[in-house]
């Protein structure tokens, strides 16, 4: 298997370090399994020390062969207990702390007070800001792997003419379409920071079920297949002449695109015609608009004046009183990354940046729109998925 | 869509309200999105409040209108912030708390700290042991549910001498096996409680693949699609003469079933059919002596002298150093529930707790085992799950 180069890891632990001078802090212990892949190249169950200067520690509960044999850092070590955490430190110098960095965001209250239990008397701070800082920045490396992950989904996006018909279900839909991406070496789970924010792996929503709002803070609900799971696909039989919106993460080697196209089987209405229509030149604007440096909640800004001004007031982004407040949003190992492109959001968009655009309207009749991913250049957004932008028309 | 009935809603706000008058707590909020649809039918962005008498009030961020669509609760409200949380309540009567419970298994630190904010002068405790206890038992519904996940998960299985083909990979298998599942009305994800402990939906190993160790707290690892995601399925060709393992939860309407069964294209080794024997062998010395009452530490302390007897000690529930100490684990609507049938857990096994029973071995050459989900009974263990326990071969 590939493994992360060494040299790749260095980069990101000195960014990271760099940020914890910073932060004033001795060092962070690090829990997250998205996080400790991003530092270390492997995913086991672990406990990853990072001090504020020289090498990390990962220790490694399970399992420690494959962590030695997949990760390229110079400590690698087996530990039972997180008890041992201290005493494993001391023995490569790292003691006397005073300042603890912990993913406050994500650590549970009760690991958390473990944590003081271990490390009596040290402050802890959140390291949280600094390891999504770190990690919005994306290096070649990590856009080549997310470039790798749109070249499955738009795999998938271009077979859906193959197998899409009038009758199946959308859970039949989904099943095919996921089985494409899967076969490619899709693996989840989409993994989302935010607490209780499951996406699971996408949202296939046909005429009204767009309609269908739920839980998820994205534009785009859909009946899903039981009130346990209200999101995405559900029993609604495709019917001619209604909107097949599909919405799918596509995680290749850790690495979330994301990507949206429309489909009809017959002929679409005019009016969401338009709409999607509408939804590309709203992208096109933003996409235009958009130079290194500019603040996060500008395209989302210019998005709402744009689909204002189209008259879209009830539908961009959800409908009515169920409408969210953002355009985009950053992606990687995780699917609510930094950047957010939302209101109030004054971060810079930076070079090596990765984000999916997602310009949508929710019509009683259903849910249209489009979104692409992109990395920031020196020059502007470059999109890295490739499937046409257009609505796909099957004829059988 | 099926909605959960009233009834259902009230027998489990009773039970655990039982639970929190013992706490001596004032109420529980309840946040985490498996705890809220157990407890009002309904998946939203909420917070729901439990008081120790009274009726419960969910306050609904996003969507209110399917919320109150879906859940049988009286109080069913709007919600712009959990600021908004105290005010609310009063409303309903509710204030002056001294001791309120929180799930701080799963809470997140930061979102724990916002709530020493909203509730000045109130002492927070764990209510999720109550919950937990309250979830284990199920009710008839419930275990009708469960039920018909396994019936899903039974019929995917079935099916996989129609496409499972020699030279096929690992991934593949997975895409066709889990899209059976999926037009069937699978919808993940596969929630576990315990942080970091992602199963994704299932495991496939082919020989080999079923020696590697990995991150997950369970007896095989797998290869997995890459390092971010080194478990399950990867990338190898299917050979004949090789054990074919599919370990794979069934989540439909929330409730995930658990079943491992065994293929083989050509014939296997003498002795992993044997040790396949051996298995099915430990299972059902272990169903026979369950009986409610029974600690739930008993089945796993049996099934590991048995395996010891058989000359299993290096490869029972993994190999060597990356062995697990469990043989079953409880199953509802996380992967993870009570009773964990562990060295070391006293609680008794009763009548309506759901569980899967897994003894499985790990050899060079592969992963071998078998697992199937029970329900305990009045009178011992009964199987939820019907596939027939053999190993399949396919002939073609």
């Amino acid at each position: 298997m590939e493994l992360t180069p060494a040299s790749e890891i260095q980069y990101r632990t000195r960014n990271f370090q760099q940020k914890l001078v910073e932060q004033a802090v001795d060092g962070a212990v690090v829990l997250l399994q998205s996080d400790i892949f991003y530092f270390t190249g492997t995913v086991q169950n672990s406990y990853l020390f990072i001090p504020a200067s020289g090498e990390p520690v990962l220790m490694v509960k399970k399992s420690i062969t494959r962590g030695q044999q997949e990760s390229p850092l110079k400590n690698v070590v087996a530990i039972k207990n997180p008890k041992q955490i201290p005493e494993i430190l001391s023995a490569y110098g790292y003691n006397g702390f005073s300042k603890i960095g912990l993913e406050l965001d994500v650590l549970p209250f009760n690991i958390y007070k473990s944590y003081e239990n271990i490390f009596p008397n040290t402050e802890f701070v959140d390291c949280s800001p600094a390891i999504k800082e770190t990690r919005a920045i994306k290096s070649s490396y990590e856009i080549d792997l997310l470039r790798g992950a749109l070249t499955v989904s738009d795999q998938a996006f271009l077979a859906v003419p193959s197998f899409l018909r009038e009758g199946m279900s959308e859970l039949e839909l989904a099943a095919l379409f996921e089985a494409e991406m899967r076969k490619r070496g899709f693996a989840g789970p989409c993994k989302m920071r935010a607490f209780n924010q499951d996406f699971y792996l996408g949202n296939i929503c046909t005429g009204g079920s767009g309609f269908y709002p739920n839980y998820f803070d994205g534009p785009v609900g859909g009946q899903g297949a039981s009130v346990a799971q209200p999101q995405g696909a559900g029993w609604k039989k495709i019917n001619r002449n209604e909107v097949i919106y599909i919405d799918y993460t596509c995680i290749v080697k850790g690495y979330t695109g994301d990507q949206t196209r429309i489909f009809c089987i017959g002929e679409l209405p005019a009016k969401l015609v338009k709409a999607f229509e509408d939804a590309v030149l709203i992208e096109t604007e933003i996409v235009k608009s958009i130079k290194p440096g500019t603040l996060a909640e500008e395209p989302y800004l210019l998005a709402l004046k744009l689909a204002a001004e189209l008259g879209y007031q009830d539908n961009f982004m959800g409908y009515k009183q169920d409408q969210v407040k953002f355009i985009g949003h950053g992606i990687g190992l995780e699917l609510d990354e930094w950047p957010i492109l939302a209101k109030g959001m004054k971060t810079p968009i930076m070079p090596g940046m990765t984000f999916a655009l997602e310009p949508k309207f929710v019509f009683p009749e259903g849910a249209i729109g489009t979104e692409n991913s992109f990395v920031m250049t020196e020059t502007g957004p470059q999109r890295l998925n490739t499937a046409p932008e257009v609505i796909t028309y099957i004829t059988c």
